[in-house]
Formats: C-alpha cells, structure tokens, sequence
C-alpha cells in the first residue's frame, strides 16, 4: 500500500469554520476519485509540547490529511485521472500550503 | 476515538537504519500498552517538494506515528499504565525530537 500523509495549513486570511467546511468537502469529493483507495483529512485540535522527549517546534498545522494507493499501477491512474484533477482544483481553493511526506511501513 | 499523529526526527547521531530498527521495536512493544486502541509508526520514504499549492517548508521528518484510544476514559487509563512509562522510556533512546497533533475528525 502506498500511503503519503499530508500537513496542511490554511491560506492566511481563511477562518478555521471555513477551513473546516473545504476539508470537509473535500472529504466528500475524495469518494469520486478514481484509484485512490482511501482518503482521510483530520482538524488539528491541539498541538502540545509537554513532550517526553525534545520537542519538534514545527507548526501550527490545521490539517493532516492521508492518502492510500494500492499499487503504483493505481497510483498512476489516479495522477491521470480528470477527476482527481478537478479534486486538486478545489485543494487549491483552500490550502495555503502543503507539506506532503510519503512513507513506508517499519515491517 | 481519539486520534494523536507524531512527527518524528531521529537523533543526530543516529543511523537511519538502527532509527528504523528502534521504530520497529517500538511497533512491537505497543501491542501491550494497555488501553491503546491502536498504533502505527511509519519511516518517512520521501518527501515530494513539487506540490499543487504553494510548498510548506518544514522537515525533514524521518518517521510519522499515529496512536488511538476509545476513549478519554481509555486514554487516562493509558497514561497512568506502568507499561506504557516502559514504552515511553524506549522511546526516549531513539526519537529524537517529537511534535504531537491531536486530531479531530472533520465531521
């Protein structure tokens, strides 16, 4: 499974009801996209730095948001699917600036 | 459920690859954390600069983790664990830096 998380922060003048309300959209719209096998997008709540261990001073985020791919076959299909551009229009609207991180399983 | 996403950066001095052996370590010593619903730890493969909305310039990261719990109740019941103190103490040889997110969910 290919799985690419994301960090979002939303453009400096939106207000975090109507960066709520895209993602939540956005949400809904990821069900139309061919070959991405699952998307989620989640609010950050709180960000605390009373960490165990030395704390990361990144941040704030407003979103995380992940995407699932079942193969690379899928994943290029997605890339050139009309939808999941029309999907990456709408992101634009809304997203201020993106951090995208694509990761591996420890296994 | 409660959902925690964890940034990761290995320490300074450490490897990727004994990084990546303490995250797997790491992975297998949380089945017995109790009231844990669930854990993830995932090595950070790439991280892709050429994005569709202006590019967030924060990283590198070397891992993204991600814990759940049911519950407050459950939570509490995690954090007073004497096992999860052992886990959190493994944790502390190997993860550098650590930035937590609480999330919410967008509907």
């Amino acid at each position: 499974m290919i799985r690419i998380v994301y960090l979002l922060v939303r453009p400096e003048h939106m207000s975090p009801e109507k960066f709520a309300e895209e993602c939540r959209v956005h949400y809904d719209m990821s069900h139309d996209v061919p070959a991405l096998y699952k998307y989620e997008v989640r609010l950050v709540d709180r960000e605390p730095k009373d960490t165990h261990v030395p704390y990361l001073g990144v941040g704030p985020f407003d979103a995380v948001a992940e995407c699932w791919f079942e193969s690379e076959e899928k994943y290029q299909e997605y890339l050139k699917s009309s939808v999941r551009k029309q999907w990456f229009e709408h992101g634009k609207s809304f997203i201020g600036k993106l951090k995208p991180i694509i990761t591996r399983d420890v296994h």
